[in-house]
């Protein structure tokens, strides 16, 4: 799958991490690009936020570069919007494009003041190193307690690419993982189409992994399109070609949880709505027991209803079945048959399916995606900070 | 102090548990007792629970007898209903009491058919054993994975004793980890100031520790008053030892996290309503991000300030200051300075206190208890059922 044409992409080490890793990136467009972005919608929303959101209704959608650092999230500090305006400034100038059709984006520490010096004084390099090539480039320097670079790619037709890449750890509430986002693509799509596929996709994408609702200070998703391939896509297609990679990108967060080691699935079927059936899933999937249990191969289906009962969805639990890996452990609500050694054998693969079924009620559907909870989110969570 | 009159307790072994360990537990108070619950409000309430309901309705709050037994939660069983009311049945016989004066609770592994021979054949010996004396041994026997017997007591004025025994483990969500709590008194109170008593102080007590919104199938509240003392108590004061009582219970549980090492105390001020301030603490209170930096010793305030943001509350953040052991680490929403290491070394405490201050916004006021979250909490849950 080859990327999409017209953009370029660099990242350089600014100062800005404690450790000598790449923390300052910059990818550009080479004519301005219609844009759709989703924010967190958290009350404390970071400095560059801000100026992302403001930049973005002042270009009315037409973005030219997305500036992103990592090891410091400009959240909670004195000059944080300064910083981020004045940075933006500084890509606009080097790039002579308006600054509101630059999107900053930063992800680390919040409370400790950002250095803008930092930053404007690497933009010569910074501009000076974008590549067509440095795609993976800049997958790998937006990660912070990511293990692996997270990136996905897909093709429309003939002539239209689309490349995404992200960062997050998909913790129990990962309040202060941010969520970055990315998505370039060359095909030619209006900024009011984007924005409406990008709110669908976002909802089984993004929303679906059990990050919602606990969204931290500086979340962010983007999508750029340039048109560079002057090829109108079927809209229809193109959105499930976007959807699929919104999906896999949130999937690669959900399963890159810390100190995760498995990547689970959860549907839920037969709820009166979809609303309640994501509310059922989410319940399930933020559950921490549920994911200590699938840490520990565990079929522990009693948990899994337990979760549903505080989800604030009306059930009958005798019309319950509940299905680890396709085998049913729990039928009409009660205890079934199963073969308790063969399923934990099973339930130690990398990926694990939960179906929770209600029998008769709806036609309400959800899947949502997260991870088994281990030790080791205890060892990086407990001393991240300093 | 002295126990309260009137009142007499059991434990035996049935064969409940794997191991060997008291697992079935009698409460008898020697003339039926005034008395008011509160139950889980799961969807999926064990048969217990429902039989529990159903006698206090039909009992009119008359209570003799509190039946109950660890190792099985007689939750999503087949025989569930059946086995409640047929071990309360031979509770009655050997009582001579009506079986809706029993109330009937149980913890343990949820899905597992819980045999009622092994708790009728079990009644003579447990009703021998009734003793005055038996408070704590009881008090033992219903901990499942409690490091440590919870028990509370108070007296009012010089005629009245009041004395309570939890078990409960506070987990992030600690969905399974049924939250069963027993508090006898001798004093004259009607059932019905009973009742609206156990309904406020229950709000500053278990439902004040990150316990709730996630409750079990098989959570219960009981207070019984059988006036053995002949005295009636002024009311107030009576209210308020029995919140005293109630709150001692409910930070015990917080204190005995699995895993826990702290009892970590969150005081919201300023919000714009009691409803408010108890939202913004109880995020903060579930954060597991929060209970992370605790067990780290990490004044890791943007965690904070980002778990109220996510609380649904809206609020300044430029108004907000934020205490970790009585240190501004944030005020006005930005970094306050602070000696680092002084702070880290009263953060080794067993007790923590995390202030967050609106200014000037208001008069709500909540005060939640938690604990710290460390690896110990993984290995617990990761092979609690099997």
């Amino acid at each position: 799958l080859k990327l999409p044409l017209g953009y370029r992409y660099a990242t350089v080490y600014a100062g800005i991490r404690k450790v000598e890793k790449n923390d300052l990136s910059l990818i550009v467009s080479d004519r301005p690009a219609n844009a759709a972005a989703v924010y967190t919608s958290n009350v404390v929303a970071a400095a560059p936020i801000q100026i992302a959101r403001k930049h973005m209704t002042a270009s009315r959608g037409l973005v030219k570069a997305l500036l992103i650092n990592a090891g410091n999230a400009n959240c909670a500090t004195r000059t944080g919007l300064a910083v981020a305006a004045s940075t933006s400034k500084a890509v606009a100038a080097a790039l002579a494009c308006p600054v509101e059709q630059v999107i900053p984006s930063s992800t680390g520490v919040i409370g400790v003041e950002l250095d803008a010096a930092k930053i404007t004084g690497a933009m010569p390099s910074l501009v000076a190193a974008l590549d067509a090539d440095g795609f993976q480039r800049v997958a790998d320097a937006i990660m912070t307690t990511d293990l692996v670079p997270k990136t996905a790619f897909a093709s429309v037709g003939k002539g239209i690419s689309i490349a995404g890449m992200t960062k997050g750890s998909g913790m129990i509430h990962p309040n202060m993982a941010t969520t970055l986002g990315y998505v370039m693509t060359d095909a030619v799509v209006p900024a009011a189409a984007l924005r409406a596929m990008l709110r669908r996709a976002i909802g089984v994408s993004y929303n679906s992994i059990s990050v919602d609702g606990d969204q931290s200070t500086n979340d962010i998703v983007v999508v750029l399109a340039n048109g560079a391939s002057g090829v109108k896509p079927d809209l229809a297609k193109f959105e499930k070609a976007l959807t699929e990679v919104l999906q896999s990108l949130a999937k690669q967060i959900a399963k890159d949880g810390e100190g995760a080691k498995k990547l689970v699935t959860i549907d839920v079927k037969g709820a009166k709505s979809t609303a309640e059936a994501t509310r059922l899933a989410r319940s399930i999937a933020n559950s921490p027991l549920v994911k200590t249990a699938i840490a520990g191969a565990d079929p522990n289906w009693g948990r899994i209803i337990c979760a549903a009962g505080y989800s604030g969805v009306k059930f009958d639990p005798l019309k319950v079945d509940i299905l680890f890996q396709g085998v049913a452990v729990c039928k009409s609500g009660l205890a079934a048959d199963f073969d308790e050694d063969a399923l934990k054998s099973k339930l130690d693969a990398s990926e694990v399916e939960i179906r929770f079924v209600i029998k008769g009620a709806g036609k309400g559907v959800a899947r949502f995606w997260t991870c088994d909870f281990t030790e080791g989110y205890i060892r990086i969570n407990g001393s991240y900070r300093t």
